[in-house]
């Protein structure tokens, strides 16, 4: 199967049902300009059905994660994508839709990804970056390759500028302390301009600045040639380490269990490990 | 001499001439802090009398500089005090006053920035953090020590709360990747509330948070009981040499040439340089 083909479980991603249209169709765009450009490197997603779709036992959260791993020699490592849908004791919902693409130690580039936590209509946090894979105070000839060079800061004080657009500072350090210098980390809120600027400010601004950034990701990043020694594979091999397991535990750790009780959160921590573990 | 006795010169730090009465109590509190507290450790400033003030030919741009070495036993390596102010053409005057310390490769514990850069009197921007000498994401341990378990977000975001004070984003990302995940980096406002505001704000908010983060740093970092191996002192080492050589590029390289024109801002790079290589 791809991230976005037609049988039961993974037409569930690429239908992202419970998203607003805009966000829909943000999400299947990247989706595929993922696909279509790195389709040649990709594997299916082989992932259990019960982990493609998943529910709480109450079917009060729903979720969808497909991972689409690097073939052998590519120097792509996965390709997740993913949503999370959750209703919300208050009663409205928390959806998370994801896309992120993982590198493995032949390549020193920068991951990428993209998320969306919609706590409700008219409030959103974006999470954008192309994520260091080494440290940028060391490597000052890396910051300047991945973000100096590619003008990365730009499409980030493009968004800022919108009036509804907000710096987020996550209550996780180790989240804020393994982001890019132009992370996109943002809280988004239309209290006056409703679910219809939301929409609007998705199509008109994190449309076209995500797909900007995911650009560079695939022109500089995924389809750079870099020279890495057998030292630097050691150490990038180290580090992604302690990223992944650090992504897990803060994602499964938290708040996984909460909305899919222990079990469910369990099996898809277990499945996800396999890709996750350097 | 000290950072603040009573010499021609250094008193002329002591004096912080050209700012504000809060700015200037909030600089005179933190250095005899650090003098105090430290004072055994530190030696006596011997920098010539010509970069421990030094002007432009045109005297429109005049500064002091005033480093104390610590003492060979000493985690310290050196502490830094100085005051720039500079007529701009526009009628106005930029003034910067900073005190840093910096360790050695004894410990590995973050390093004191404080800064506060006045380009108006209703308009400065802030720089305060403890920097970190090591990756926070590869040393998970660090990020808790310093920054989780010191619970030094907590002064950002009160300082955040302040209606005026806005996060700012430095045009370096070199600077912003070298700053931990607890900086305050903020631009302060107050068009509407004039420069009596922005003297509330900085006694009433900028001094006690300063201090407490002053506080932090000296009694868990200057103060700590670090091991540090051959290894890492090594790495230790290298990294800071990479810092310190960017910090004096940045300031020295661009700003300092047009303020004090290239002699003078040779001769003070020159003089700086001695305690900024490692």
């Amino acid at each position: 199967c791809s991230l976005t083909d037609m049988d039961s479980h993974s037409r569930k991603l690429r239908e992202f049902p419970f998203v607003s249209a805009a966000q829909k169709r943000l999400m299947l765009d990247l989706v595929s300009t993922v696909e279509n450009r790195l389709d040649s490197q990709l594997l299916p997603c082989s992932l259990p059905s019960d982990v493609r779709y998943y529910q709480s036992p109450s079917a009060t959260s729903q979720a969808s994660l497909h991972i689409r791993p690097g073939h052998p020699h590519s120097p792509i490592d996965f390709v997740l994508g993913s949503w999370v849908h959750s209703e919300l004791p208050t009663g409205g919902s928390l959806d998370i839709t994801t896309l992120s693409a993982y590198l493995n130690s032949s390549t020193d580039a920068p991951n990428f990804v993209f998320e969306i936590i919609r706590s409700s209509p008219t409030m959103l946090v974006l999470f954008l970056d192309l994520l260091p894979r080494k440290d940028l105070v060391l490597w000052s000839d890396y910051l300047k390759t991945f973000y100096e060079d590619t003008q990365l800061d730009v499409h980030r004080q493009t968004l800022e500028a919108v009036p509804e657009v907000q710096p987020y500072f996550s209550s996780s350090l180790y989240v804020r302390a393994a982001a890019s210098p132009t992370v996109i980390l943002v809280r988004i809120l239309t209290e006056n301009g409703g679910v219809e600027r939301m929409e609007e400010i998705i199509r008109d601004h994190l449309d076209p600045i995500s797909k900007q950034v995911l650009g560079i990701w695939l022109d500089h990043c995924a389809c750079a040639k870099r020279e890495v020694g057998e030292a630097e594979r050691a150490y990038l091999r180290k580090r992604d380490g302690v990223v992944r397991n650090k992504t897990i535990e803060i994602d499964l750790g938290s708040s996984y269990p909460k909305m899919f009780g222990a079990e469910v959160a369990n099996r898809v921590l277990e499945s996800m490990k396999e890709y996750f573990t350097v």
